[in-house]
C-alpha cells in the first residue's frame, strides 16, 4: 500500500496531467491550462489576490526556460513554494497562539 | 471541500511534522527523524539503493543550511526532487511502450 507520502506525490502528478493533457503538448501546461488548474484546484488562494495579471505573473515566474509553457518540473517549484508558504503561515499563527 | 492538489499539499505538511515532532527541535527533522521518514513513507526507494551512507548523503545533500537539521523547506526539496525524478521515469516508461 502506498503511504500518506507517496500518495500526496502521486496527487501532485495526477493533477498536472488532468491540465496538461487538455490540448497542445500534452506533458506541458499552457496559460489557458494553467489558469484552469489554478482556479479549480487553488481557488482560494487566486480569490485572495486582487492583482488581474497574476496569472501572468505566475507563468512567467514559472517558466524558467521560457517556452510559455509549464512542464512538471516548473510546476513543482510553484507547488513546492505554496507549501512552504502555507507551512510558515501556520508556524506564525501557532506562535501566536502560544 | 479542498481540491486534490491542497490535500496533497496538506499531506506533505502532516507527514513531516509526524516525524519532526519525535525529538529535539519539534520542528525540524533529526537524522534519526530523517531516517524513520524515508524508512516508513518511502521504503521501497530506500531497499532499491545499495549505498550504506544514503541517509546521511541525503541529508548533507538537504540540510542546506547546515545546522545538521532538514528544516520544512529542506524537506520539500526532497519531495520535489523526488516527484520530479517518479514522472521522469513514468514518462521514459510511456515512450518504450509507445
Amino acid at each position: 500500500m502506498p503511504s500518506q507520502l507517496q500518495d500526496a506525490m502521486g496527487a501532485l502528478i495526477t493533477v498536472f496531467y488532468n491540465y496538461s493533457g487538455n490540448d497542445g503538448d500534452k506533458h506541458k501546461l499552457n496559460k489557458g491550462e494553467l489558469k484552469e488548474l489554478l482556479n479549480s484546484e487553488l481557488k482560494e488562494f487566486l480569490a485572495s489576490q486582487k492583482d488581474p495579471m497574476l496569472v501572468e505573473k505566475i507563468m512567467n515566474d514559472l517558466d524558467s526556460n521560457k517556452d510559455n509553457e509549464v512542464d512538471f518540473n516548473e510546476f513543482v517549484v510553484l507547488v513546492a513554494a505554496l507549501t512552504v508558504a502555507c507551512n510558515d503561515f501556520f508556524q506564525e499563527q501557532n506562535k501566536m497562539a502560544n
